[in-house]
């Protein structure tokens, strides 16, 4: 029996808590027949259409969760498969290898997994096991949250969707393995991201929010996985919070007036797509002001935290390469053009 | 000041309540700068390319909080405009001649709106002021929702944003108002919706839920706009509440073996995607148990209620040319292939 105050507890449409990965993954499937085909046991959902010769293979990990992320972007142009973990939990090696069995090419895979010390764990493993057994592997770490000071335990965040966007682009242009991981590399290291919560999502497994807000009180430097935010700080206007995103950002990541970058609002879970906007709002005004070009961007629920109320905001600087891998075809369930 | 129980106010990223509407449109306008144009005073978002000629002009309109609809419908293959209304407020006529104004080509248009009392009475206003200055429009009503008894009564939910596409694809193919306008009708007329709600939305300009459920108890049959459900039940599985929410939509719309249909899942605005899956899991399994086949699907936040938590499933009854008119290119902020 749970023992959080009734008013906290959070509602779900789901069975057996136990089974809401599986049938998650199993509505994904039936939802996207043509573009995916989801194995189970262990859980991978690959691209339909794959190895694909000629073309390096991705291959990203992350715990359940944060939908769209990863699943959401297997196909053309993106990933060849991705592995769900449990709730906010990384995926095993055999998750890894089970993927790569099914869906590596003839030029190698590349390993995209955010920097969670439970993440680099079982990617190093899955990497040796790989090599063991004769695969060309490379990885990449995103670690792209600035609300860690340290850039070594920086946590991945948003960046992690443009890490798969453009490797996965250059990927489907034929580059060799060691230039879509010099694509990815180079994605993560220009890119900053910062989330706040308003109120913490609620895993199915425990049925209550991970923590609990104060009344008048948010989080500022959230992470996707559940934690607080490195500071609690009082209810504020969109604005400001948005000046107190982008602000840590800017002071990592220095932009110069004609600077080009891609900004990308991504909802947490529980936050309608109005309030995403009118954050984008003054994010533009404030990067234009700047004079920083805002020359491509995202607004939507792309990286997620269950059903947490709240936004991140990541900002990449962009190369007239980035933009044209950007720019490319792209055939998956959460982006598509 | 507010006087909800303190957990159960409902933070957001807002500044003045009183500009929700306005900045999240200007925030739009920012996002999709290549697509759509936002006018404001009176409020109606545009496609940037238009008015087109040769082809008939859908014109939508509804009260904000139920982004994407209808602001993200916005572009090739859909709506010439959109009238956005305040919150849960049908937009007034002067924004429907507005827009017309801006977007009307040489064909006629066709006034899409929701089957509420206002919204009625500020269509049928807006018509006969465009008949007076001599423009030729026609009107469909969607009304959907079975959890209204009386279909003269039914208001309008997910059916909406099928009318919307498949309507505009037929508009985009360049058929004369009246075909259009028969495709509108006649996609509005073998849909049926039915929503549940887990937890309210929240106004911003209430600061807290419309309702408030009890912890174990959820609204079966509820409105978009605030409105309480049709029944209260206790909390169940996903998968019993997809049978409740499926079987009033068969009684009212008999369905027999071979029968071909779009199903659609649209989570309410603070329900995650894995949910909404895992819903969509069950509804396809128990449409294939009746020898129906899901032909086409959309599971995703497509017409909302600010954070609702809970989902509304819509179910249209499709022919070989509504399967043609849905799968026509689309290119809008919200659905695009």
């Amino acid at each position: 029996m749970n023992t959080a105050h009734p008013a906290l507890m959070q509602k779900k449409l789901i069975n057996d808590p136990h089974d809401v990965v599986r049938q998650s993954l199993e509505g994904l499937a039936l939802s996207h027949p043509h573009l995916l085909d989801v194995h189970y046991d262990p859980h991978f959902v690959r691209r339909i259409d794959g190895p694909i010769k000629g073309k390096v293979t991705l291959i990203s990990g992350s715990g359940s969760g944060h939908e769209p992320l990863n699943t959401g972007y297997v196909g053309q142009g993106m990933l060849d498969a991705a592995c769900p973990g449990a709730i906010f939990t990384s995926p095993t090696p055999d998750q890894y290898l089970s993927a790569l069995d099914a869906v590596c090419g003839d030029q190698g895979a590349l390993f995209i997994t955010k920097n969670y010390a439970g993440g680099v764990l079982n990617i190093g493993m899955a990497m040796e096991m790989a090599q063991e057994q004769g695969y060309i592997v490379e990885s990449v770490l995103v670690n792209d949250d600035v609300a860690i000071d340290d850039p070594k335990n920086r946590r991945g965040m948003g960046a992690t969707v443009l890490v798969e966007k453009m490797a996965g682009a250059a990927a489907e242009e034929g580059r060799p393995l060691n230039a879509v991981t010099a694509i990815a590399r180079q994605v993560a290291a220009q890119s900053r991201s910062m989330g706040v919560g308003l109120r913490s999502g609620a895993s199915p497994l425990l049925g209550h929010p991970t923590f609990e807000t104060r009344p008048d009180m948010i989080e500022l430097g959230v992470g996707i996985h559940g934690e607080r935010g490195r500071y609690e700080i009082p209810l504020t206007s969109a604005d400001r919070i948005t000046e107190m995103l982008l602000n840590p950002i800017l002071d990592d990541l220095p932009l110069q007036p004609g600077d080009r970058v891609l900004a990308m609002v991504s909802g947490l879970g529980g936050t309608p797509l109005q309030e995403l906007y009118i954050v984008f709002r003054h994010l533009h005004h404030l990067l234009e002001a700047r004079g920083v070009t805002v020359e491509r961007r995202l607004v939507g629920d792309y990286i997620t935290s269950l059903d947490m109320a709240g936004c991140a905001i990541t900002i990449l600087r962009l190369t007239p390469e980035l933009i044209r891998l950007w720019d490319a075809s792209v055939r998956t369930p959460a982006l598509w053009w």
